[in-house]
Order: structure tokens, then sequence, then C-alpha cells
């Protein structure tokens, strides 16, 4: 019997991807029926679906749900969970009962039988900005939905949003790109879990990474090692904001990382399918919840976990694990807990990595260096303070930014040819 | 009310050292008491009961409270406890229903009334140290007890005890030297557990101390700080084997490590009244069981902690808080779990600090040095490689070892003078 946390929702694993004769029955008449457009979000979101990460979702939202979501982190049924997982649309003719294929870039990613289609009023959706994104932080104060609607990628999301919202049940009938462009890295939850129990783990941490893996979070992941059976380096494979380093870069990064300062058997890398909702603490829990459904029990939660601009508390989305509610029936309350780790360094003073927790000495002794002068250091070779990446990560960044710089200079150069 | 574990037995802290007018008499009846002399260690086990630290022990464990620890790890009323704590004599006149005054060095430490005499034979002491100290290393296996009356000193010290062993319920008159000698480290349970509900910690990891303090030690008790509110650095201040360093300077070496490498508040000093019993795998879940007393929940079990020679398998006192039993009766159980790390070092490819988790270099790389080399280095300057220990501490220890080789030499003179 497996040592590992059961997935959320107590249904075990809940996968809606179809296959074999199914699939292609399920394909067929998908293309005979009325489509729908969704947002790369809402991609990602059906793809989780589909291998079971967002167990148990079998599908999205009810108003019922959102609004017990929004307000108290509940869905109708009782289950924890943190953030709205919904289906929007502004088209006016799709009605209760239909069956309706979802698309994105031109390929049907799921069928779904509508079950309700409720309005979302600009003041819902404000309203759904406001429980979800407001926090402690600065910047939430006063005059909120003003500064979110210029600074909040999260909030901006929620305001775009179409005028319905459609609920129901899917089929998944594809997980996109993934499975062949980040072949050996994008990984079900099944496939995680699997690997965990050949190793005979139980305690599994999980590191969330969305940009290069520098000593930092090497740190973070050595802490884990420590103190759990391995750690899973889980890197976000989805959509970014413009300007982000692709995930195939990031992860040729974990890679040579693992490779050079990893006992290979304490780390598993993977990657999953999910765009970035920037949601703060509330996207924290949601991290630590797709990964109870990947077999991990402790997700390491940093200072500004998720973070966006000054809206939140440092500790925000560690504290708010204590604030959630605990519903007592088998399977609904979130069983993975966070690791709470502060902000990590080099302090030439302790000799080696330290945190804000450990390290008692000044500024001028740590190696700190904002993500500004990173890129210009990788992409300008202004020199990168010692001890802040490992080499052989550094060297596959200097090259990624030589290409950039690269494709820029072309596109400088057609446009000075007059294109 | 308090956040901390409650203390072990489900009784509160059980505090046996009387106070005040009552203290006055019951001294002054103890002066008419038959004496019965008892050894240091015992002595340690009584003012550990005086102050709580032994909680809910109120005395020398019964014939059935023995068997039942020796056996599977639980007194007769089904409470955990992981090694006898017994009253042993070879007073043929001291009889049950006597009331007694346990002396030590000419002072008494306690009066018993005493409820049962049982003889403890030599096949007796035998089972006795079969059954705690025996282990899954080489020096456990072939003929255990003939190794052991050689090699292992916990083994030694059972099979030396007297013929007999008291039982019943004690009163402590006094903590001996502790409060004074060590004021300011030497705390009672209470104390402790003040100070941690004063700082609002909640996870309170413990870090058992007999050595100084090195950089392996250092890193253990930061990656405690990083996971846990804080970390109680408890340092054994009873008696040790002949050439270990004193508590006193232990003491010193903490004090400069923790003022210049840690974050105070994350941090406690402390120190408890016992001698090692040098029980392996068995003392560390008594670390582990009195600490819970002391408020901590987390207590930070190393590679071979409290082992002796090759008598125990190097994660045996890890992997033995997996296999003792968990009585379901409140109280009854031992809550505070074990914080499992790996041996650390220095490695300079890791460039810091790192477990043979976290390490995936070889020997070259890493610095490392045995208790000998270390203690010619300091005594006779031969030179400590960088990154083993701070300067602070080495500074300590240098001192302590020239005055000891005065004093060596001292000696040494007054012999040649015919003395």
């Amino acid at each position: 019997m497996s040592q590992l946390l059961p997935p959320h929702g107590g249904k075990g694993l809940v996968c809606c991807l179809l296959e074999g004769a199914e699939l292609e029955a399920e394909k067929k008449k998908a293309e005979g029926l009325k489509k729908i457009d969704i947002s790369n979000l809402v991609k990602g979101d059906l793809i989780m679906m589909g291998i079971g990460g967002f167990s148990p979702l079998n599908g999205f939202m009810t108003k019922a749900d959102w609004k017990g979501v929004c307000e108290n982190f509940l869905m109708a049924d009782g289950t924890f969970w943190p953030v709205p997982v919904t289906l929007d649309t502004n088209d006016e003719e799709v009605k209760e009962g239909d069956e309706v294929a979802l698309v994105n870039g031109g390929e049907i990613y799921a069928t779904m039988k509508v079950t309700e289609k409720y309005e979302m009023t600009e003041a819902d959706k404000k309203w759904e900005a406001e429980k979800v994104y407001k926090g402690e932080g600065e910047d939430s104060q006063g005059d909120f939905m003003a500064k979110a609607m210029e600074d909040h990628p999260g909030v901006q999301i929620v305001m775009a949003r179409g005028k319905y919202n459609l609920a129901g049940p899917v089929k998944v009938l594809s997980e996109g790109e993934y499975p062949t462009k980040y072949a050996g890295v994008y990984q079900r939850p099944a496939e995680a879990r699997k690997i965990f129990e050949e190793r005979g783990w139980k305690e599994v941490a999980a590191l969330q990474l969305r940009n290069p893996m520098h000593r930092s979070h090497e740190h973070l992941a050595k802490i884990a090692v420590d103190v759990c059976d391995g750690v899973y380096i889980h890197s976000l494979v989805g959509n970014l904001k413009p300007g982000d380093i692709p995930a195939e870069v990031r992860v040729k990064c974990i890679d040579a990382l693992v490779k050079g300062y990893f006992v290979e058997d304490k780390v598993v890398q993977g990657g999953y399918p999910l765009d970035m909702r920037y949601a703060g603490p509330r996207e924290g829990l949601l991290h630590a919840t797709f990964r109870q459904n990947y077999g991990v029990s402790r997700m390491i939660i940093g200072r500004d976990h998720a973070g966006v601009g000054d809206f939140y508390g440092m500790f925000e989305a560690q504290t708010i694990f204590d604030k959630i509610p605990h519903p007592e029936e088998p399977g609904k309350a979130l069983l993975c807990t966070p690791l709470k780790i502060d902000w990590t360094f080099y302090c030439s003073k302790c000799d080696g990595m330290a945190s804000l927790r450990t390290c008692p000495h000044g500024k001028e002794d740590r190696v700190l260096l904002s993500g500004t002068k990173l890129r210009k250091g990788l992409s300008e070779g202004t020199p990168i303070p010692d001890h802040f990446g490992r080499d052989e990560v550094l060297e596959i960044l200097r090259e990624y930014y030589a290409n950039l710089e690269d494709k820029v200079e072309i596109k400088t150069h057609k446009a000075a040819d007059g294109q």
C-alpha cells in the first residue's frame, strides 16, 4: 500500500482524460459540437482535470462552488478548494443542457456538458477579484481595485473575462503539446506517485519553480531533502509573463544543477501544465492542493511565495495555511502542509547559504541580486557575484540570452531594412 | 493556552522537588533516616524527577515497570518509557515499607518510600543489558555480552549495579550544584516552556549536545531553525567520560557561536542534569521523551545518535521511532517526533555545509576530522582544516587545552618531585 498522501477530495485521482476508442469516438463527436473558445489558462486547468492534477474536480465550477470557494475556500459539497476554476464565455447562444467543444488555438481540448450558465456581472468579477486577490500588503490597501487594474495580472485576468461562466463535467481529449514538448519532464500525478512509491518515499516535499534555479532555490530544495524523504522539483511549464525564461531553458538548468550538486536519488524533476494565476497566498494554497494529487506532503512556501508587487505580506502565503477551514469529513480537507522557509541567500560571514532566520549578519555580507541585475549580467556580461548561481546554470542562461540578443539584432536589422 | 506539546504522561509536569517549609521539614526528617548511597547517574535521574524532566515518573520503577520497559517500552500502566529508571543497592537490610534517604557525595538528594525491593540477579542484569543495549551494529552480533563488557560503558554500568532494585515514590530535596555551577544554562522544564511560550513558539526542535559545537552541529541547528519555530540547544551538564570537554567550556563555545552566527531570538540554550547512559537508539528515545517535558516537539536525531562503538546501525536511533508502541490512551504515547538528519560536513564543491543526503561529491571535497585529530590540533597546534569550526569556538577550546596541558605538566613535575 502506498505510504503517500491520498489525492485531495477522497475519491482517488479523478482523471477526465479519455483514452483509446473512447477518445477517438469523443473526438469525432466533438467536431460536430458547438465550439467555445477558451483561454490558455483555462486550457491548463482542463489538462490538469484530465490527468488528475485537480482531483476531485471533474469540470468547471457552478455558481455555488464559485461563491463558496471565493468566500471561504469550500465548494458546495464542503470540499476545500483555494481558487475558482471557472470557464468564462461571451457566447450568448450557449445554454444549459448543451454539449460543447472547448477550443484553444484551433485544437479541441475537451467536450463539456453545460449544466449551468450563470452571469458574471462587473460586480461579480470585482467581488471575486477582491475576495481572491486582495491581500495584506501595501498595494492591497486603499483603492485595491484601482491599483490592481494597473499592476495585478491576476486581477486583470479576472476582470477581462467574459460575461458568463459555464459549469459542467468535462471529457478531456488532449494534453496538448506538453507530452512531446516537455517529454521526460511533464508528468501526470500517477507517474510522479509511481516514482515516489518505487523509491519508498513517504514524506515528499515539492519546490515550485517558475524561474531559473539558483543557489537560493537549491538551498530550499536541500533543506527539504534533509528533513523529508526527497524533493520534487516541480516547474510550471505553462505560460508566463513575456520576458520570463522559457520552461525548456529552466529545465535544462535544473538538469545541470541536479547532476552536479544533488544526490540524484533524492530528487525528482517534473513539470505541470498550468499558467500562473498570480494569486499570491491563494496560489500557494493551490500549489499545495494539486501537489497533494502528485503525492506531495510538504509544499515549500518561501517568503512572498507567488507574490505580485506589494499586494501581499511577506509571509501571507505561509500564514494562510493556518487560516483555511479543515473540514472533518474524510477527504475534504487539504492534507499537504506547508514547509515554511524564509528568504535564502549566500552569506560570506556564515560561509555558506543561509536564511533570514539563521543569518544574523548584514546586507553587506550577503550576496543579493535583483532579477534586473541578474538579467543584465547574463545578457551583457556584467559580472554576477560569486556564490549566486552555479557556473553550469549561469552558462546555460548566458547562452540563452546570447541567442536572444541575436534574434533581437536580426529583427532590428530587418526593421532597419524597412520591414 | 500554550501551543507547546503537553508533558509526557498526560499528568502535566510531575515535579517531585519540595520547596519552602515542606523542604526544610523533609530535610530535617531525612537526617534521621537510613541512608542509601546512589550513583551519579541515579542522582541525575532524581533531579530530573525533581524538576519534571522525567514526567510522569515520580519515583523509581517497580519490577513490573522495569520488565515492561525493557521488553516493549511500556510501564505497567501502559505509558511509554524507553529505558529503565531504577535505583540499585547492595543493602541487605533495607526492606519494603522503609523510608530512606538517598545520598551522593555526602549530600542527601531525596527521601523515598520503599514500596518494593526486588532482586536483580546476574541473569536479570544480563537480560536488561541485552534488551536495552543490544543493537543492529556489528559489535552487537555474536557474543554481544562479551564484547559489551569490554567496550560498552552502558552495559558496564548495568552489570556493575547492586543486587537489588528499590522502587517507590521520591521527594527530591536538592538540585545539587546545577543551579549555581550552571547558572543561566541549567533549566527546569517549566523555565524552558515559559521562554518558548513568550516567544510564541509552537514547533520547537532540540539539539542534544555533549561535545563542543562545531559547524556540523551548527548546520543541524540551522536546518531546525529553518523548518521549526526555533531551536533549543540543550547540553548535557551531567557526567561524561574522562577526557571529554567539561560542560562549562562547551557552554562558553555555544555562547560564542550563538552570538556570532545565529539569529539570537531563534535559539535558546539550556542544560539538563543527566549523565550519559550510552544507550544508543534507546537513549535517542529518552532524549525525545524528556525533551517533550521541556516543551520540545522535534528531537534532532543524527547519524549514529548516542552511538557507542559499532554496537548500533547508523540510523538505528532514527528508525527506532517507527517501531515503538503508540498507546492510544491520552498521554501515554510519546508525542515528540524525531527530526531525522544525516551526517553533516563542509564540502568545497557544494561551497558550504552539506549532508550525505544533499552532497553528491567525494571524500576529497569534504572537511572531515576525527575527534582524535581535532584534539591533537587544539592541544598541539597542528592545523585544523578551514570551515571545520568557527574561530571563536576553536579559540576557547585551544585555551582550554592549553590550561589542561599546564595542569598535566604541573602534575608531572610534582610526580618527578617524588609525590
